[in-house]
Order: structure tokens, then sequence, then C-alpha cells
């Protein structure tokens, strides 16, 4: 496409095809696919999402208590009188928050870290909401926070440093279980999650 | 994130989700993750997206000429007068005529089918714009059309039913070359492409 109106200054379909290249996991190739499947489609799928994008950008807020996307600020979670406030699951993005709802098996209160510990990509303690976090332990009398970080090693370094410094705090930290996931083959799993499985060994 | 919210009304953001889904090569989970890293960028990606969304629906236009898209029309290509208007080019899609104009080989005119016959999917002659083909081969002189279709059931089928409905018209019908492609290795080949191969070789 660039090459065809190259003599030309950029389209708006240029612009469009560029602009939904950035998103994550789409390239220039899926990026022009999904642009001229909206463009033959305006009043399906192209009119619907311009729609969805403004009212999403108009009426979604940050909670700033928690650190979650909703409706309102403070978000319906961190509302909701039939959730315990004494219990405090910590994730890194919202996404793992979603996560966890889905499974609807927690219902105390979340915080958002935005992030995890990288000193690779520059993130330190104050690119985070660690702050936001001991604050809230202190002044809402949280009893337990459970780290629901990633088991890698920067889920895991990010999990030590709360754990750190919530020492001199009374409130008990406890992080997910590790081990085989749920209809994991032994066969098929990694050295790692076998030995964590192995170590972690429950009575039966 | 809609068992989150199952006792409340739909909100913006599992609208937006649900209508990334829908975009060609996208499901719900790269849909969410999409919808989340463009609340966490409004200002980068959301609102420029939204602008260039916008901005693709009120400027680009179908060319009533040759069916493509274009910021005018007739498009830049049909009046381009530096392009020969006696040969005509035959893709498919929109996404066939970037791909072709890409190579910068192709210096006459195009005609978007719209898609290929397709008796499963009940796409008829009536579907595609093949009278219109035919009517500009009578009136602006074509001398030759090149069937730029795929090399698959349907394009040569539609490739077929096109060639035969030119039969009575002073005009030469076409097709892309089949072989091997540039950078093929034989090994790695298809049987039907080195088949295909063989019977079309060439003296050296």
């Amino acid at each position: 496409m660039s090459s065809q109106f190259s003599q030309h200054s950029e389209t708006a379909l240029e612009r469009l095809v560029k602009r939904i290249a950035r998103l994550p996991g789409l390239g220039t190739r899926s990026a022009k696919r999904i642009a001229l499947h909206m463009l033959l489609n305006r009043k399906e799928i192209m009119e619907p999402l311009t729609e969805a994008l403004v009212e999403t950008a108009r009426d979604m807020k940050t909670c700033h208590h928690c650190f979650s996307i909703d409706t309102s600020d403070p978000c319906r979670v961190c509302t909701d009188v039939n959730r315990a406030k004494n219990i405090l699951c910590v994730v890194a993005t919202v996404a793992d928050l979603w996560a966890l709802e889905r499974t609807r098996s927690f219902r105390g209160q979340y915080h958002v870290l935005g992030g995890l510990l990288s000193a690779i990509d520059g993130i330190g303690p104050r690119e985070l909401n660690i702050d936001a976090l001991l604050g809230r332990i202190e002044r809402e009398g949280v009893e337990e926070i459970i780290l629901a970080l990633s088991a890698t090693v920067q889920g895991q370094s990010t999990a030590h440093y709360i754990a750190d410094s919530c020492r001199a705090l009374p409130v008990t930290v406890t992080r997910l279980a590790q081990g085989m996931p749920f209809g994991g083959e032994l066969d098929y799993l990694d050295d790692g999650t076998i030995t964590t499985a192995l170590n972690a060994r429950k009575a039966v």
C-alpha cells in the first residue's frame, strides 16, 4: 500500500493501518487485513467498534484505591459490601485480576501493582503501586495479602520485595501454591515444575 | 471479566472487547489484551486509533469504476494518466491489489471482483463485479485482462468463468504464471506445484 501511494501524502487508511499495527500481537500484515475487513463492513464492524472505543475512553476509569479499571472510581470490587475487606490479593495487571475473577474463587479485595519489578526494563518499586499497597495494609486492617504473581523470575523477585517490605507490618503474606497444573501430565512437565511439585508434596 | 460483572449490565469495556474480538484473526483473549493495552495507553494508542477510524470511515470511498478503495472516487489508479488503459488486472480483493502494487511491476488498470466464485458460500457471478468487468472491456477498448487470482479451486474456477464470459469479446485473457515460488526449494514444495512447474517448463 505504501508504495502505491508513495508519491502522495499518507492516507487515512495508511494511518489507520499503522495504528492498528501498534496493538499488541498485531503486525502490518494483520493490520491491513483488519482495516480492509472493517472498510468492507462499515455498518457491522467499523462503526460499532469506533463507538465502543469512544464509549470506553469516556466511561472506564482507573480505581484510585486498587488500581483496577472499571466504570466507577472506586471500582465495584472495592465498594462491594459482600467482599471481605481484610484479605487482599496482589496482582501485577488488570488482566491477572480478570483471570482470578473468572474462577469465582476469591471474594476479597485486590491490589493491582501495574507490572513487576524488572531491572532490565528499568521498573523499580517506585514504578509500581507498592507504597499504596503498604498504605492500604496499615490503614485498612488487612490481615492477609496473597501474592498472586507469575511463577517467573520477575514475579518471584517482586513477591520477595513485597514480603520484605511487609515484615514490620501485622499482616500474613502468602503466595499462590506452585505445583502441577490441573490436568498436567508428568511426562510433559518441565523439570522446575516437577521439582517444585515434589518438594511441596502433601499427605493424602 | 464477564463473570466479574455478571450481576451487572454489560460495561463499555466488555462491549469493546466483544467488538475487537470480531475482527479477523482475533479472539476474546487477544481482544482483552488489546483493550487493556489501549486503556493503559489512552493518549498514545487509543485516541490516535479512534481518530484514524473516524477519519478512515469519513474519507475512504469505494471506487465505482474498479471497486478499489481510496480517498477519491474514481480512485487514483483509475485517474492516473501515466498508467496504461488498455490492460486490466483482475483481482479478487483490494488486499490482492495492494500486494500487486507493492511489487511496482504492473502499470495498467485494476478491476476488483470483490471475492471468488464459491458454491459452498453461495457466491455466484451476480455477487461479484463481473458484469461491470465485461462492461469495462467493451466500453474502454481493453486489449488484455490478466486474471491475477489465487491458485486455488475457487480462484481457478472464477478464472475459467471469466475467460468463458470473455470469449465473444475482442480481448486477450491471460493469467499469472504458476510454478516454483521465488527461493522455493524443490524438496519442500508440494506435489501440485512441482507438477505444474514441470509441465510449464521453459527453454533456457
